[in-house]
């Protein structure tokens, strides 16, 4: 039997979802709470890496098992040997050719940053400090360029290696809470750092680094150095993973 | 010259405020950063305790100096020599005889609970995770008999020495946010645990162990046994202390 769960971490305690040599991984953790309630040594398969520091409200995971445990139990028996920081929320039945990563139709992150004139201890791990405030109406006009199916090899960090580069981005939003500003965007799929280089990236037109205009040509250019910074990971939050089968 | 400092910290990172033997306390990473700033071993005091793992948004600390550091740089300053856990967020000079403590008018706490099927790890430590989900209507009807001047004896954990345990409790706001409750209390003193008692007492309510009604009869009681649990550290935020000279 084939199970997607969906999981809620705390990217701030591991080395990143995916197994790493010298770090705890929050895929190596899910394995060896599957073990403890099945015994069985099952590979765990994410819809996507997740850097450290990077969080998840709902990963997707997909793996084999074939225990006996009702699937409406199966979170309770897993969270019972998993550490606080990571929470299996739901397990259901997939058809044995699902796959958590290929057969994902669109993702949707977050990305919290907030600025503020001192750093927030409140909030430490949880969003990225900006010291300066961005203009949001700016950073909107600047978010139409990205909407839509684009190149993105520009918002790519060494180390991507896809066949293709286009993706689709859905849809794009910006809102202030406070002294936040969250993004929150949808695609089809997303390019290594895409999201924190295209955070980074607006975030500079906010500050007047860069005018709204300027993202089409970067797009166009397909020339990362011309886009912003990588953002950090800590502001970066997997929100949800659809499938056809949701 | 005396000055007020307004500091937040992340109390899950402390044995609490006060000075310890066994742990690393607030006070004592403020007073080294003091220290390191100004060459003086200056007492930190604070307008009152706070446990480990209860956070403030804006603890007010009163300490003496010779500093000739401008006040609108001591923060920065004294950010430069703190963890990220701990910010001074300002600095202002006071009256020679200003007491952070005595002088207090009134403070503000809030206290964030999430009720949810399974437990948070991105709230793992910022808010109290229960499993029923309270009835906010029935909190608010008990909450009236809470707000004004009352013998709070029942919300006194063991442990508290004070000459009164009359306090006035001038607000007790309850919200909803999504999965989340949150307490806003304000009142012109609290007795030890007060307010993770309170909350416990009300939570109670909430889940229909205890009538609203009830609650005016635990106050007049003066019975600690009657009363609800104290609630856990963690979901507790010292939000202001206010003074006559702000």
């Amino acid at each position: 039997m084939r199970v997607l769960l969906r999981v809620e971490y705390n990217g701030g305690a591991y080395c990143g979802w995916q197994r790493q040599k010298n770090g705890l991984s929050v895929q190596e953790v899910l394995a060896n709470a599957v073990f403890e309630v099945t015994g069985e040594r099952s590979v765990m398969h994410g819809s996507g890496r997740t850097d450290a520091g990077v969080h998840a409200i709902a990963q997707a995971v997909h793996f084999d098992t074939h225990t006996k445990i009702p699937l409406d139990k199966l979170p309770i028996a897993l969270n019972a040997h998993l550490p606080k920081s990571v929470r299996v929320k739901s397990a259901r039945e997939v058809q044995g050719n699902f796959n958590a990563r290929f057969d994902a139709l669109s993702k949707t992150y977050l990305y919290r940053l907030y600025a503020s004139p001192v750093s927030s201890p409140l909030k430490e791990g949880f969003a990225a400090f900006v010291p300066k405030k961005p203009n949001v109406q700016e950073m909107r006009r600047a978010a139409e360029y990205i909407v839509g199916e684009h190149d993105f090899k520009c918002f790519q960090a060494a180390g991507g290696h896809v066949k293709t580069t286009v993706r689709t981005i859905e849809s794009l939003i910006i809102e202030e809470k406070g002294d936040e500003i969250i993004f929150e965007v949808t695609g089809n799929g997303f390019l290594y750092n895409m999201v924190r280089i295209m955070v980074g990236t607006l975030y500079y037109v906010g500050i007047g680094k860069l005018r709204p205009e300027e993202v089409k040509e970067i797009i166009l250019s397909k020339d990362r150095t011309r886009a912003g910074k990588t953002m950090p990971p800590e502001g970066l939050y997997l929100k949800q993973v659809r499938y056809a089968e949701d």
